[in-house]
């Protein structure tokens, strides 16, 4: 069987940089292609590509820009020739920085700004990388016997909590609740796309928990000790239900806790 | 009480249009105020208007403009200074008229398009429209005895049953299906934000059914004739739900028979 690889979309810091690195080094055999907006500014990216040379590929990708999603797929295509894993990490909450407290903070641009980052670059990630993840070798997750439900590739759209429509008991964030549950529509429509063809690709959503990084630190003061998980704790848990996966799981949203979210 | 005045946005044409007709034609004392991005060409609406002499307010509103809705908002208050009833009615499959049938369809054009005026609209709608709401007299749906449980005003997002994620079994549609699942988010938030002021505004989801108009033209050959409603009956029965709402029904989506709709 192939080597593994991996993509991850956003890796420059936070939960997409983790992935990289717990990848690396607990999937010995793997690959990363790791994606960014800014390689020459992800310092941090690139020692780590220095300590596993030869494992890590970075290529520029601006998940608002549809040419640079095109242009990988393209370079991704001709240097490996397929994926087995994708992992959408990129978002914010809103251009601010901070979610809308109330409606006066809404504006168009803003939600419109969200939506396309949060939304759009997952949804058109898939499109052109799943010919790649069709061809893929289903690294990752766990093959059942059966030849027939078998899946080549998975793609992982990160989510929240704060964007289960049924689960909303407190409001606001419009921008980052409204382009999560659309991401969640997103990932539910790709994953009957892709069941359907053959061979097929497990797609899913999966909730990171609240998490030490840039995009929740407004919020940390307010967040439990034992609430807040470092990037480690909650990539080891996410990757543990990465581990798990198969066609019978896909279509779904997962917390890092395993338990399924509701729409 | 004073006379209860409904806003249609989305007025021009399909169920816009028969929701002006049906409130003037079903409640002799209202009031209606119909906007639409192209006044001078929507001749149906201005013979309308005609046949209820001072009954009905025409304003401009491109929904995908900021702009226009503030200036919209601006005019009612001067004229109204209040309002009982919001219908946002504007919506598209996609800019080219038919729902993606796959991902290749898929482009980032095409989808921020769509959740600009699906999603997007109705938001900044109610963010300048919802201060109005809130003075209104609650001329619209079913107020209960004990005051404090009382709506001033109502906002009703039409949704699709397609824009369902727990029910999306089919796939396909990708821009129109993830419009609407993150506008019926835009419905849940704006329920909990507006259910905590006081007054209060009820804020629902409605699905009106599958209907004979522009938007389902390139479908209505694949739909069984009983199964393909007149606007006029749609409406009807949408204004059956809208008659019997109040704050306990608020943050769902209902189906045009009043069943409830997963989310
Ligand atoms: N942290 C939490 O508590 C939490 C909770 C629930 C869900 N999540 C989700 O977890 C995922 C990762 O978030 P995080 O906490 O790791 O956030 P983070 O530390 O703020 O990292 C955000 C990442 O997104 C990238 N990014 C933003 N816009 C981009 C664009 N247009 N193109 C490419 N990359 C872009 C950033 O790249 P640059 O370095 O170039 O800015 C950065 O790598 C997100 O989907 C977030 O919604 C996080
Ligand atoms: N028909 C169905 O089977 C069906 C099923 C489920 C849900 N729905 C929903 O029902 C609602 C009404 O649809 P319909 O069937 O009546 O569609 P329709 O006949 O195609 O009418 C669409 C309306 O939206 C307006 N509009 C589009 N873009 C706009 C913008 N930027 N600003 C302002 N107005 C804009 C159009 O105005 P112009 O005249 O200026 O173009 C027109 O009045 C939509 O939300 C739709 O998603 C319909």
């Amino acid at each position: 069987m192939a080597a593994p690889i991996a993509l991850i979309q956003g890796a420059s810091r936070g939960l997409g940089f983790e992935f990289c690195r717990h990848i690396l080094k607990n999937k010995t055999l793997a690959t990363v292609v790791a994606t960014c907006r800014n390689p020459d500014g992800a310092a941090d990216l690139r020692t780590l590509a220095g300590q596993h040379p030869g494992r890590v590929t970075v290529f520029r990708l601006d998940v608002n820009q549809e040419n640079d999603i095109r242009g990988a797929a393209e370079m991704v295509k001709e240097k490996f020739g397929q994926l087995d894993l994708i992992v959408n990490c990129s978002a914010m909450l809103h251009p601010s920085g901070k979610g809308e407290t109330s409606l006066r903070e809404v504006s168009a641009q803003g939600i419109i700004s969200t939506l396309t980052t949060n939304t759009v670059g997952p949804l058109v990630m898939a499109k052109y990388f799943s010919p790649l993840l069709l061809k893929g070798s289903g690294g990752f997750g766990q093959q059942p016997a059966e030849k027939a439900k078998q899946h080549s590739g998975i793609i992982v759209n990160i989510t929240a909590k704060v964007g289960s429509i049924g689960d909303n008991g407190l409001g606001g964030w419009y921008s980052y609740r409204i382009s999560k549950a659309a991401l969640n529509m997103a990932t539910r429509n790709l994953s009957i796309e892709l069941g359907r063809s053959r061979p097929k690709v497990v797609c899913v959503s999966l909730h990171p928990g609240t998490v030490n990084t840039d995009l929740s630190r407004p919020y940390h003061r307010n967040v439990p000790k034992d609430k807040l998980f470092s990037t480690e704790h909650s990539v080891n848990c996410l990757m543990n239900i990465i581990d798990t996966l198969n066609m019978e799981k896909t279509g779904k949203a997962y917390s890092w806790d395993g338990t399924e979210l509701p729409w």
